[in-house]
């Protein structure tokens, strides 16, 4: 029998779905499992959008161009120009979904053992995303106490060497909803200067933010055009996870082109999602103040549940939708199987990420896990309910 | 300015599309070009499959599972058993696109700096897959005069080293429209037995087969189940090429375990085209007897116009939808160009592929070109009538 490649062997399993078979169990023995580990929104996409699904008119489902439609480019240059990118449709390369532009951007802009480090918890994918590129990815820890901020850019500076190519931050964060100020980001700008580091900013959340709180992207800062890449995609922005849809958007021309010839691989993206993404451009503004007074009461029920537990500590985090909490536990994996395996409270339970899987770092995060709240807040606090009780009696609980 | 990765400047542009700007600027001037470069299909895509896009009924365009919806993948089932294919669900990784179903194989079976067989011509973007993936082609290759047929298996044992890790076919072939028989898949089933590779068997034409010629897949031999891996895609099988669909099958479960990681990487394959790609399962036979009708129709009418041309041959494909011919000329890349740039007939003039794109031994296919029957037979004689135009005034004419 051939064997396998080595790839195919260190090629991370996502920690995100490693207990589906323990919650799948769960569900069998008749349990409700209050799905928190995954950020699968609950929310409505927009009408707009799935309109022009269903009023498509052509008669070939074609390939596009390889960059995308020009159509699309010219849509999503309006809604990113209103943000203040100034950007024309050159300098975006439509992806499959945010994941591409991700690939994409490490594959043009590392070589092979070259370094990007991104400050950890991070979104685990990004680890099969560098296996997948070959590049090493050196974590820098952040911390729950300060909310995860951005750590000292003295700490980044003890690890670069000639072998340092970028530096990833995901604002609003994911898994933390840290939501970086401009001043962290003009911080990233300066190192990335001095050091001439390309700084990937995925974007994925950055409709959420909370508390009238500001978004600043490194596309907002003067004089890093040729460092920045920003990886976006729809699925969050307008709940269209399923979409598969998402753009690599640069200045620096030398990217673009020769991102374009990994786009023109893979030949096209989707034809379909691009008109509706299109569409979803002109979604009112009335659909994200609606989104983000929901998230912002789920943030509030879920921070404050958690806050007046025993033991309990979660920081109140300005964007996305996620929450990483410190629990009086032993072990994080252990926990969150435990939940799904034997724990119940009035037949029903709670599925978390242990956020174990969003450090790189040996042994940090065995005791928190990541929330997302992409529920209504009665379930929340269901689900709240079934926490503040497996607290009592788990039998790994720490002081 | 920081500098983008080696592998950036290394990954191949695509032959096919190089010629685009010259095209452009043919109509530019006015010119009607006859698009044969290209085999985006002009066919209608089957109405059930737009009718399923129509008529979406979800209010959260959703993640699917990584591997696919089980929706999905048992319509498929179906429609494999029906060829005869013996799997179940469990076989199948949904993909996006063919193309992901070939990046995935390489990286799932084969290690970096390890080979790959690949009789040549053959479909340029296993090069920029390769390149991704630090896999090595060897090309290996077939001639014209022969149709295309498969190399004696003599000269696939003088390429094979410890490297070697897999074969790839395409079948019905992309360039060349040659249909490998029964006996060639036997050969190379014993090669791969033998030699313990792996035999990628690219299948995206597998419904376009001529002159009551047999399709034969390596899934329809036995004792190759842990060899054998399909790259598929519904792109060409319901002219949905836009839908970004394929899949990956095998019945190695190793395989299919270390592909769901890439998968899981990326999140989801598009959930609108698994809903329309689980309808056009039941795309009734008469569509498919009606296209075939009609590319039987075109090959005949192209083949016979450019063998009846002085000093042009072109085999007679069993399938796909593609010749490539000889043509009297001295250098395929200048020729093409020469006849979007240069030359016109009528005010009209032809984009073919040059078949360089599709060796990858210097200097081979020099005096070739592919051409895609995706035009109807008025456009394709019309088109015959400016190529033998061409060649009667061409500069570069070779007796």
């Amino acid at each position: 029998m051939p064997k396998i490649s080595e790839k195919g062997l260190q090629m991370p399993a996502s920690p995100i779905r490693k207990l589906t078979p323990f919650a799948d169990q769960a569900k069998r023995l008749g349990r409700k499992v209050y799905h928190l580990n995954i950020g699968q929104p609950d929310i409505e996409t927009p009408e707009s959008m799935l309109n022009a699904i269903k009023n498509i008119d052509f008669d070939v489902w074609a390939y596009t161009p390889s960059e995308g439609t020009l159509a699309y480019r010219e849509k999503l240059t309006e809604y990113y120009n209103k943000l203040g990118y100034g950007i024309t449709a050159a300098d975006i390369l439509v992806t499959v979904g945010g994941s591409e532009a991700i690939t994409i951007a490490m594959q043009t802009c590392v070589n092979e053992g070259d370094e990007i480090i991104i400050p950890e918890p991070f979104y685990a994918n990004y680890n099969g995303f560098a296996c997948m590129s070959n590049v090493v990815v050196k974590p820098i820890l952040s911390y729950i106490e300060n909310g995860f901020a951005l750590p000292p850019i003295a700490e980044f500076e003890k690890l670069i060497t000639s072998k340092t190519k970028a530096i990833i931050i995901c604002n609003p964060n994911n898994p933390t909803g840290y939501l970086y100020s401009r001043e962290e980001l003009e911080a990233l700008k300066s190192l990335c200067l001095k050091y001439d580091l390309f700084l990937f900013s995925d974007e994925a959340y950055r409709e959420f933010c909370y508390d009238g709180r500001e978004f600043v992207s490194p596309m907002h800062l003067d004089g890093l055009d040729e460092n920045v890449v920003i990886m976006d995609t729809v699925s969050k922005r307008y709940s269209a996870c399923g979409a598969r849809l998402g753009c690599l958007i640069t200045k620096n021309k030398t990217v673009i082109a020769a991102g374009l010839k990994f786009a023109q691989a893979r030949l096209s993206p989707g034809m379909v999602e691009q008109i509706a993404g299109a569409a979803a451009v002109d979604t009112p503004d009335s659909y994200f103040e609606k989104v983000n007074t929901e998230y912002t009461l789920r943030r509030d029920t879920l921070v404050n549940r958690l806050n007046s537990m025993d033991g309990v500590f979660c920081p109140n985090p300005g964007g996305a939708f996620y929450v990483v909490a410190r629990l009086p536990i032993d072990n994080a994996d252990a926990f969150c199987q435990w939940m799904l395996e034997t724990f119940e409270y009035e037949n029903q339970t709670v599925m978390m990420a242990p956020a174990t899987g969003f450090y790189s770092t040996p042994g940090s995060g065995s005791n928190e896990v990541r929330m997302a709240y992409v529920l209504n807040t009665s379930d929340l606090n269901k689900a709240m309910d079934c926490l503040q009780e497996a607290l009592k009696v788990y039998p790994g609980r720490q002081a």
